[in-house]
């Protein structure tokens, strides 16, 4: 078994898709490549930014044989097992080992009502059922509850959970959770784009920044700089992404979502930058237009991804 | 094809499990029957009330075809189509056709942020993929986020949506719907068990009531009532159901969630009246205990369901 | 002491203001006559369609004194006690006692951070330091907790409240005080325009509806078919007004809240029907504009309170 | 008119009360030199932490004055000018500058249905009134609402804000504000216990923290430091300051709120300090019992701020 790396940057692939939204195999190898020769240190694939909730089952097998087949090795793979409850999530978790997956990462249920008293036996049920690490995923903004930090503490002390990917955005609940497993060496990673230096300095191991897919060098200097103790550079590095990390708005929101304008506008930059072939998402997502378009390749000009074709 | 019901009582089948937690058929049948007998207009199965978030795809197709054979054309039969999104819905869609389904039943997208821009797209792409009936379940205590009354009547005027769900508990959003598709046979079903009559009095066309699995007849009655102009009858009909609901709420909260309770308590009204063998819900869901259990009995005395065995 | 009104219609009144943004007597006791010729029971003074949040302390006891004053002891006089947390509503109570008012009504603590735990404590203290008849207001829009059942049910049986207002929509709510009070006589008013008959016919005592500004006889016809048990004249009304209502969504939501539009509407349809002079609604609240009010005037014709001047 | 410090650590003082529940004038001039003698930069009074919801329009002015008399000019004394929306704000805030008030801080509007059209005109009206400078006050777990940054920008660059305390808890949202007014020296506070480091680092001017009425010079040495660069000293005293923090925790939940729980315990510390006579807090916030009241101590003791009793 390939462990869970404890730290480091672990970025959540985008999932490129052909004009008929099947999974494109050439642009997910080279979007590997492109994470790889920037020295990331896992790929976690079938996460909200792969657009986990819109792929099929057999997508989601193709997607994480295609990144396991890439990575070959290099770097562990961390599959999203992204299912209502438990015994669909074990499920997700046998495909994903059968699949080529290092590692698992599992939300609360969702959809289903759930309640605090039963986020143990869920997490302990997957962990029984499938023998690979497992890593929590808190990401209260879609499954709408938070995973308790003496939940997470509780089940890292028993040995279910391997890890926990924060996305709350919660600086408080991961201090939390950062106080009750301290001296354990339990790996908290930060799914922050725009707090990873502060993260990082308040104790986290690591990040899961779904706009590394456009600047994975970017997010290895922060996270370089921040474990050599040289945090004014992690910040100025924070600062470059936090603009870039504008180009995620970029859609009009009288016409669409947050969601459809943030992973539009990372794949179109990943396009721009010739990494994959097309920007398409997956439905019901509204596609950006032309405008749009043009004003992600602003952003990357002026974070210097992209050579300024006026110029 | 069979076609929807526009009206009556269409009650969210309960889904019995072996204690090993497979799907029971021989109580699943005898489920069927007890509503069948009763003279419900339709089965709904892979519900929320039906665990549906809980059930595997195979145990979803094998519950689809256990009901579907037994209610041998009876009534029709509507699929509880449940996933993330579009793609995924569509998957469930096309196997609940192979298994059986008359009508289709698909909620908006969840778990993946979404938006009313993308409902349209969503239940066209739905529809045009798989030939069979589409009701929209509006359901926002799971998917949190609501269906607005103008998408619906659009759809409905498209032929893209042939009926609704309304689980949101918002009369004021039944009253929206109902006022805009008014005179066009568009059928709303209400989802409340507490709220029957007074949504058919204010134009619902049918009921989806959870505990209509304990209690067919009363929603029949309650219905007939209502059919028949007699709001008082419906009413007292309606007050016993909601006396009896009570027992939803049987379950401890301190050391489980509402729907652990909610489910465990129908599940157990079903073993006490011998329709179902097990009282068993799928995991992460905490059981009821004894005194629960003696509890839930308490109340189908009270409700004229079981005789009061100390007399 | 005059008694709280066990039942009836009890308007809400809206506060009539100057161009300067003073309380206009004459215009605010045109519309307490308008109000007791239409034969409402009572007269609910600086609650939330009285902009009470809007109105400083003299604004709030000029208006009573005026419609106190007005009212000449024909009907009660209600007012709401608004503030945040018990020492200010024991002043605002103080106050309206002083002023005029028979019956207090009094909401949860807000702005405070509150718990459940708390409002009883916070009830006691009101009704031990003024003498008055208290009505709890059930607001969750505005406070954003909830009362439950329960604490209701004991303040009820305590004889601390003697009545409650529930503008909290939530007909489930309502069903549990009522089956927890009945056979006591407390009264429970709603708050809802537009789920008027289906509330009385779940047991409420009487209605409070901000629209009852605009069209008191249509409520007052409403209420009085509903208790002869004309349910389904009670019913045609309630679609009438229903209608009727959709004027409170005039406003254009970019550059306008919806209360902006509702109390502007309100007002506005007074003025087109002759009852206050001026429209205008209390800081920071955005006006309506000429097109808005002419949609106003469009929808008092449709509900035949205006004749078309078309015609 | 004494300015707005542009920087520092700016306590919100606890209201000490008599056993009564008036404001006790002795105990609050010992808490202004408590926090006077650790090298406060200012003082805030009228604050969410000093029970400003609770407290009469004359309780207010009492406090206030006694803060600015016991401050005598030495710092600034900022005034939480908190009340539902505009004329009533402007009624606090004309009370505040009679009665001593250096500075106003006023929030967006509450219980009343607001919308982000209206934050402009509120403040505007608010600015326009009272000739003071005046703070905006973004807390959204009381108002419901949050000011969007844009809105802050726009109105700091009207000079109509000249400043904003954050106390939403939301880092992002910070940067969003620091982001838009970089440059014009525009201070923006946080009101954060916890996060008082990170949000210095990411730009913050200065620091509004409730428990710094219990740790004052805490808050000072890990101001300092900041400000000198000495990034790791700072955190070191944030981690102290966080493990003191715990204290507004012990509270047992099933019989009080949090902020029974938080006030309770920040006054309580204040008594075993010598500071305040007593930890009474308003209605109906529920006191703490000796148990309770003794575990605060042991927070003190772990903080090095009481000696050990035992030893």
């Amino acid at each position: 078994m390939t462990a869970l790396p404890n730290s480091g940057v672990i970025p959540p692939l985008c999932t490129p898709l052909t004009p008929e939204r099947e999974v494109d195999a050439a642009s997910l190898e080279r979007l590997v490549h492109h994470l790889l020769d920037a020295g990331v240190h896992g790929l976690f694939v079938t996460g909200s930014t792969g657009e986990v909730g819109y792929l099929t089952d057999s997508a989601r097998a193709r997607t994480l044989e295609i990144v396991a087949g890439a990575a070959a090795g290099q770097v562990p793979v961390l599959a999203g097992v992204i299912d209502t409850a438990t015994p669909r999530v074990v499920e997700q978790a046998r495909a994903a080992k059968a699949h080529g997956a290092d590692v698992l990462v599992a939300t609360a249920p969702f959809y289903v009502p759930t309640d605090p008293t039963e986020f143990g036996g869920h997490f302990r049920a997957i962990r029984s059922a499938v023998d690979l690490p497992l890593v929590g995923y808190d990401i209260p903004s879609s499954v709408h509850s938070k995973l308790p930090a003496e939940v997470v503490a509780e089940l890292a002390s028993d040995r279910v959970l391997d890890g926990l990917k924060d996305s709350s955005g919660d600086l408080n609940g991961l201090h939390a959770v950062l106080d009750l497993v301290r001296g354990t060496g339990f790996p908290v990673f930060s799914g922050s784009e725009t707090l990873a230096d502060v993260s990082l300095r308040c104790g986290a191991s690591g990040l899961v920044p779904g706009i590394g897919n456009v600047d994975p060098h970017g997010y290895v200097r922060l996270y370089n700089a921040a474990r050599r103790g040289e945090w004014d550079l992690a910040q100025r590095e924070q600062d470059r992404l936090r603009r870039l990390f504008r180009l995620a708005a970029v859609g009009d929101r009288s016409r669409m979502g947050g969601y459809s304008s943030a992973i539009g506008a990372f794949k179109e930059a990943l396009v721009a930058l010739g990494v994959i072939d097309n920007g398409t998402t997956n439905l019901p997502m509204i596609q950006l237009n032309d405008s749009e378009r043009a004003a992600v390749r602003g952003y990357l000009v002026e974070a210097a991804l992209l050579p300024n074709a006026e110029e």
